[in-house]
């Protein structure tokens, strides 16, 4: 069997797992490893709180386990990075979190990143992971479009929103690189990045390109190594 | 012409390049970006200081602007990262610093990353480094093998001075992810995370993969937009 | 009724819970609020890893619903603050994490405290709380007993350990205030603090003494006052 | 004889430990500790400047060691916690000073706190001791009322001001929690949370609550443990 | 012959040199050391760049060799410190950037200090050196007046623009200590600093100034004293 | 009247005043500021305590007072920075801490400085300082000598051990600068820079640098320009 990455949207939402598997079609590279989507069944319609994150934990676990034989990594597809750390004691195969990977990746394309987020709830979440990834000093701040991750459907009003958000997030709080808050608005990278003209990146396209790396390259942590 | 990633190896050993070159295959996909890794023979044997740092930033930008109209993204394969600023605003490609780009994925792979330094002089430089990207707080520290990157030749030797000094960030600094602080370590990665156990970044190899994404999604800063 | 708080013991082990309990006299004043102590019938013997942390969430967050009418305030008595952000949109009540209240009682302490951990895996997850806190600037570091939460039931194993640890987090790490980071650890306090001669605090007894000033005094976040 | 907690008001102004004395009768408890609050005589009206918060220290100390034999702890009731850490040379006993304490409180109510000050002049000194406390990036900012101390006697006037800065720290700066910064805005802490349905911390009233746990719990540092 | 302390202007730009030889004339002390002003000729007319400031290394450690042996100390004197760490590999002597001491100065004159820039593209730069010092939580911010260097010659306008954008860096974002971003901005610091009525750092006055202690004290780092 | 620095030693020990002014001497110079070096009568022999740092603000402060109509600058010659705040509230002319401007300094001469502290009590107080600074991630740590102010007059013990504990600070702390952390050391500078060849501030020669070019200069915070 050849290589095959499995990204988990861990809310029930097959419209967006579908817009994230689109979302992905650059980096599937013959000779590549295989990207598949799956949608967690048992997830919330989206995830929109921190009880909806603790959640999904045990079956996105129950998931990553049933794969683990035809999996060769994995990407948790919702910028909560729900069950990460989990995750990673579940499987010997390399996890990446779009959150993670996402601003991982804005390190290297700009000075200061800001996030596109979808609910003002979700501001304090996310502060608390930029500081616990140590790099308050390169976040220029979240601002929220204010919208549910299923009103993202109306696409001509959510982009209106984004690019509202976004330009203030560059010209009021200083990013010169903005990451998309949601597994949700893999759709909107291109425009919205035409309308912002600096990078914007769409954290599960950034994870799934680390999850290629991780397994051309064969990273596994100590816990990874040391599992039966 | 198809999608193309130049790496160059701004010193002007072509054994340390032809090392950079075999680390890369495993990134070498059939559908993907060729890579070309590039010798500056304008650069000195090894780059041991600052001013040879600052010394290669002129022929490397004049390497980036001949290469550029055949060019998809450029990976800067020295752990100063030298002109990485400057290469920036040379080209309207991505490019990715191999130091910048290490560290970045260190993040996604342990809690705190160590550094196998070459030369005790160059730790100053790295912490400098690390602070300018806002994550001392991630950074286990640096030690030094002690060896000229010349020196590097004698493998015996390198390997079980580079096995010592990881075993000493892993135990002693705390460190569960550790970066080979030089693109002429290249050859050594999978013996050393063999002994350590723990995750070994090649941060050529984290640099190229990051600019396979970054070729394959389109990242342009404004500024590199803005060229004419 | 009277005031109530609710010291919620996620894991299983209802000795854990009668040590928690036993610790906690000294905060039970006449007229101040009751304080009940409950085990987690649906948690592990021992909450040892992340997978633990987040599988306990979903019945932690139950119990609290179940007791919401009945409660003035709700402590979760691991060390991991499982379920905390979970249990604070669930309730409009206060709600105390043990290691964000002990950290928090630490500060007016020392200059630096050191955790005593439970086991080595811990150290990662207890690193990401303080950074997560943004307080990694007073934190001396971390070291574990290497115990099982189990077999803490060897006291005088258990007891020498701790000292050992606590004396290392004083002596080489410069702690001059010391947190124990288990729940489990109650009944140990007096003797490690004798051993220590340095303020020792029991996480579980600080985040009751917050909690009472919390029901007293009416502390309610806005996402509290919001709900239905 | 009982447990005594003896709560000093550095400024001389009678009125100011009025006040004091009044938020903290939710904290008396027929089993817990008295609390008395005393006036410093020889302070100022208010405390308004560094020359202030220095020129206390003395008095302070010796009203310290006056009380010491009929004390089980102290709290400092002045925002700019004066003599904190003299005092705590001065006796064995628990010290608390309200700024830290009511910080350390806030750790637990919000992800940043906003601070109430009075004067424009105290912003430097309160960021100081907020950078001191190893906390700036949980910190919103500082905004002055703008009214002399001895003008928060106008109430109206002195609330509707509070009211309309605790806002813009809501508002502008993202403050989830605000402290009041100086101990005679006891009095309005429930008409200011009301109004601004976030938590706001009394600090005087955090310390007293810190300061019982202390008493009760009987913590000492390793200084005061030396004490002949 | 007596000490003289070498002030080397990275661009070519006579007019810039000769501004900031007057405005060293405060710190020209009978029995202290000359101060000698030096065009390096082959520099751009301004530094804009990256390029610009990777590209006069070169030429400028050139220029310290040649003056090696007729000088104690050397201040470079542009604001991005181009060659700082190179040129101190190349001397024994002192080496000051003007950035790192105008910095380093403003620390004793306020808690935050602001950046005036010539150009928005400088701000990144800056920000990188602000936090490769560790200095992000004293620094304010930075705003460029939009001019370019050889724009500096119109006083009237370039005053005023200074002037607009100093008072946005108190008013708006709580500077109280103001640096001067460029060599080139020596003439106006008595104007500003009467416009704005708190201090303004000219950094190179800040770094000759510390120049003069370092050649009466006699610092030399430990890889100054191993040069042969 | 010419130019004149009164430099303040807040202890009562005449013996350490002529250290320091002896230590002073290569910064007279011809044309410079007079510099003289005064004791505070009121202070204690040795400044050993926070009790101690907080008694000497009042004599201190009338001591500035008694010499403002003849003094241009004055320096606070003691590493605690007793009354810093309260001296600049005191005088309109510009007042330098030596523990600010010895650490200011030092940011110059290496990439981490350590400190040679006298008593481990000390230790608490400069990390405090230290972090208030925002320079914690400058610092590689303190060490004491474990010796009373007074019994630094046995010069060969004190010598001895100052450079025991440079060299500590240097190789295990990797400290590549060291600043003394006590006035009373000044006499022992040359000696100990010579054992350790790395850089060692004395900071009242830092501060009384900084002052000079102070008082050139004409550096006046908004609060001292607004003295009546």
């Amino acid at each position: 069997m050849g290589e095959r990455i499995v990204v988990i949207n861990p809310n029930s939402s097959q419209d967006v797992t579908d817009g994230i598997d689109a979302a992905l079609d650059g980096l599937r590279l013959d000779g590549g490893p295989e990207i598949d989507c799956l949608t967690l069944a048992e997830g919330p319609p989206g995830i929109e709180s921190q009880r909806h994150v603790d959640g999904v934990v045990g079956p996105l676990c129950r998931l990553v386990e049933a794969q683990d034989n035809r999996a060769s990594a994995f990407v948790i597809a919702c910028f909560s990075d729900p069950g990460l750390q989990s995750a990673r004691e579940t499987t010997r195969k390399p996890v990446l979190g779009i959150a993670e990977a996402g601003i991982a990746t804005a390190l290297t394309l700009g000075e200061r990143f800001g996030i596109v987020a979808i609910l003002a709830t979700s501001l304090g979440r996310q502060r608390r992971f930029v500081r616990a990834m140590g790099l308050e000093s390169r976040f220029a701040g979240g601002r929220p479009v204010g919208l549910s991750v299923t009103a993202l459907a109306d696409e001509d009003l959510t982009l209106s929103r984004m690019i509202e958000v976004g330009r203030a997030l560059k010209d009021e709080d200083g990013a010169d690189a903005v990451i998309m808050g949601c597994a949700g608005m893999a759709r909107y990278r291109d425009r919205l990045e035409d309308a912002l003209a600096i990078p914007v990146v769409d954290p599960t396209q950034a994870a799934v390109g680390m999850a290629i790396s991780a397994v051309r390259l064969g990273y596994r942590t100590a816990a990874q190594r040391a599992m039966h």
